[in-house]
């Protein structure tokens, strides 16, 4: 698995020289329409809906090799005991909430006996998982920002108190240490609530009666990690990033259209990105909302996210009915179809190679050691023939009237330069790497057949060397292409496999990193600051609920 | 010295249980004036007049084992060098306000490189001397809330931002800390302001040419501690404690009665105190504003200090004309003028033993070793004395008309009892021990002539094993004292000495705790929680402005 933010640290140097002298001084393309997309991804906002949750009991954080990453909660006390005592002999306790949640803390403080004469000092952790609590921050020395660490430390002056903590905070668990107090008189923590935040009101349908447990488990934990997600954008993860991302965008989207249906978000969102593009008109691949809406300038050009805006658009289209904003956003849309062009070979295959020079991130997936060149030709071919669908949808056709022959090109490209026939298997690169990666694009762009489809991954499982994927992120699409070549049965195994597998190890929430062979596993060398509640593995819900004939029954 | 903070604990706990079965829950002597007082308080609050004051310098802390504590500032870069580039590289930086401020910070952050997309983690340690922002707040172990400690620790969710710390601070010098910040963006501090908060919002007038210069210091620095202890009462100090004690209060009106004339904050706290005080009508020694108007209730009854109330009365009428509040607050002073009949001997003597073993706080001066028996029986004398003034000015003689007679027996038991003529001395206690707290207060009292003052005072150098004053508060008494025996020149010496001292080594504002050998003293255990800017030690400012003619010529 690659550190995704060093590679991130090295695009943007290598793009910042290039974006400067060019397109970002360009012409503005979408001068004219830019300010009403803005206008109206404000007004697609979603109401925060606001609940007060409170901690449900005091456990304890105990050592246990054979849970996850070491530890696990213990106990049940009712929180009525924290209240009814002195905090002084309390420091270090830990309270419940018993569910993942997003939000404001706000704790009341009262004397119990003397009179207040002086401040406290709190430091209140939070976390998502028991490990959070009981691993010292301090050890931490990764590239990523040490304040997304959610430990607080606050100084009550005045005592009775009731405190909010500016920062928004996503946890499960709060450790709460006493870390200055008077001798003159003593206090007890009076109350203590959440004031949680989503963008999701409702209950999804439930799932059919006698559905599998651990799918009925799966899907509730799905469903748990994208309502967490969902604030006023859809966020990669509410405790760290917290920013919009077009490829998380994409699968929230997808789970979010099978269950909550909370469609003015994605049209927010899809707004937001589109206010927010670059002056070439090509897409930002993260935007950020505070203090203000503004993208991550400076950021390489992340092509296979900017392609799957196409098929987001077009997903947003079916699910919503909603043709305006599909036309509204249909030169944007149009913009990104045209992105494939500026590297495509002669011979039909997309330029990976030249691309990369070029300073275009292609991520496809956490996976470093991941040739790219199968999933990237397989992601353009997909999301042309999703954009032409669109322009189908929208009577746009005659504008992207080159597209079925650019995609028959590259189809055909790809048969002839990635498809080993002898071997059953897609290629990727001049070393000719098998990857799931490769075979899960060759499927869902329609490249390889269904049998094909099923007979690359049947074989798959004999490859020594085959580079498995590195996230949920690329899981995804695997159990996407496996259903598409009719393997219904592995691919719920697959997600009974790795989803279930966190279901296992107690997930509230599913992570956003998870190899079950590696508890500790961090692309940023501190598992604290890992997130674990990661909008990119949500998508079991997208599964179960699109497929009920595979998964419900 | 004693540890001031150790014995208050136990007087709490042993006056608990006295309290709570007896004149606590008693029928309120003041119950229908109380509600006026308090109306009265906070109508005389006085509007805190703001200043935005930034930090004039960049410098850094060099060890320097001449200095003060050990350390000393050094350099004077100018702070635009700290805004004109990147922070990360800036951490651990020390910039000076070069005056000792009390307010809210306010830090301005910009991005200067990339797009933010992380928080940043700030520790700000703010000192009032040097030796506060390099001695790890770690080591406290002490017994006072370790929250006193200056440091605040804050994330920062987005940039630019601009962030206000809650917490009032009092300091000269700000050290910034950067713990976490992102790889991907790059910020600058662009801006730091204190919103400085004081009372006073006028000059004093100016000394008299050719004033001694370290006399000048002197005032100058005391009136700057004055200044920053009048808040919206008279704190005693902005740093620590931030709460308006009747023993504070009555040397900081003197020192105003002398500069600032703010007569309203003299007003106000007289009223508070009053408002605040016990059902049985004595004092509470101290008292908090916030979270609203309340006594340290449960505290014991702090006997001298609440017969210096009586004084402050008499000296803010006197010094105000404001005859209305003395007569309003005259049944207090009553009150207070009761409370030596408690534990008067028959033979004229107050019977200090029996006060204590009742709980009673005799504080007189810091000294643990001194015995209090000659102090009290003269703050005593002197309280009534200046009671039986109030009166005559107010025509109430008719309600004290006692007092008299009792001045006189007091004075005569005192003389008899407590002077050594063959010595020329007062002795206290049954061990007949010598102190300058005894030499002080049977001077102040009246019981000492003049003449017999000065050969006491005189006579104490000679004297081995003589009990020295522990800190300023019994230093001003020292003075007063030495005045009044026509010691002018001596007088000036010791505030020379004892005041300048503190200046010669750098005070901005006169410390709580000062002991010419010993830099590191505290009684607290750890010196960077002492006070550095206490309202008890801003006395010579009264003295030097009181008597032109002993200290500006």
């Amino acid at each position: 698995m690659i550190n995704l933010k060093k590679q991130l640290l090295l695009l943007i140097l290598l793009g910042m020289g290039q974006f400067l002298a060019g397109q970002e001084l360009a012409k503005d393309v979408f001068m004219l329409q830019r300010k009403d997309w803005l206008k109206n991804a404000e007004a697609s906002k979603p109401k925060l809906f606001e609940q007060v949750k409170k901690p449900v009991s005091i456990v304890k954080i105990v050592k246990d090799e054979r849970s996850f990453q070491g530890w696990r909660s213990e106990g049940n006390q009712p929180v009525s005991e924290l209240y009814s005592s002195s905090f002084k002999k309390q420091s270090g306790i830990v309270v419940d909430f018993k569910t993942h949640l997003t939000g404001y803390f706000t704790i009341t403080i009262k004397a119990i006996h003397g009179t207040p004469d002086a401040p406290l000092r709190f430091r209140f952790t939070f976390g998502e998982v028991p490990s959070e609590l009981v691993t010292p921050f301090e050890q931490y020395k990764g590239g990523l920002s040490r304040a997304w660490l959610q430990d607080e430390i606050i100084t009550v002056m005045d005592v009775p108190a009731r405190v909010t903590l500016p920062r928004r905070v996503a946890f499960r668990y709060l450790k709460i240490d006493l870390l200055g107090s008077s001798a003159f008189f003593d206090f007890a923590i009076a109350d203590m609530e959440l004031k949680s935040t989503t963008s999701v009101n409702i209950q999804p349908v439930s799932l059919a009666a006698g559905t599998n447990s651990m799918i009925a488990q799966i899907d509730s934990v799905g469903l748990a990690t994208l309502k967490e997600c969902m604030q006023t954008v859809y966020e990669d993860g509410p405790k760290r990033d917290r920013r919009l991302w077009i490829g998380d965008l994409y699968l929230e989207a997808l789970a979010n259209n099978q269950s909550f249906k909370k469609h003015d978000l994605t049209k927010r969102c899809l707004y937001l990105l589109a206010g927010l593009s670059r002056n070439d008109g090509y897409l930002y691949p993260s935007v950020f909302e505070n203090p203000e809406p503004h993208p991550q300038a400076g950021i390489s050009f992340l092509f296979d996210y900017a392609l799957l805006y196409n098929v987001a658009v077009k997903d947003y289209l079916d699910a919503s009915g909603d043709r305006g904003t599909a036309l509204d956003l249909w030169p944007v849309v149009k913009k990104q179809a045209e992105s494939p062009l500026i590297h495509l070979r002669r011979d039909g295959m997309f330029d990976d190679r030249q691309a990369m020079k070029d300073n275009w991130w292609l991520f496809v997936d956490w996976n470093k050691a991941l040739d790219r060149q199968a999933s990237i030709q397989g992601i353009v071919i997909y999301s042309l023939a999703q954009t032409y669908e669109l322009a189908r949808r929208l009577g746009k056709e005659r504008e992207v009237s080159h597209l079925p022959a650019l995609i028959a090109r590259m189809t055909a490209a790809a048969r002839k330069n990635l498809f080993n026939k002898q071997r059953g298997l897609f290629e990727s690169g001049p070393k000719k790497q098998i990857s799931y990666a490769s075979q899960a694009w060759m499927v869902i762009s329609g490249v390889a057949s269904k049998k094909e489809g099923q007979s690359a991954f049947e074989a798959l499982a004999a490859i020594k060397d085959v580079v498995k994927p590195g996230a949920a992120y690329l899981y995804h699409y695997v159990v996407e292409a496996m259903i598409k070549s009719g393997m219904g049965r592995e691919a719920k195994d697959l997600i009974l496999d790795y989803w279930g597998g966190m279901v296992k190890k107690g997930a509230d929430t599913f992570w956003e990193v998870y190899d079950p062979s590696d508890d500790y596993l961090s692309p940023y060398g501190f598992f604290p600051i890992n997130s674990y509640c990661h909008a990119w593995s949500c998508t079991p819900v997208y599964f179960i609920r699109k497929y009920p004939e595979i998964f419900q029954k």
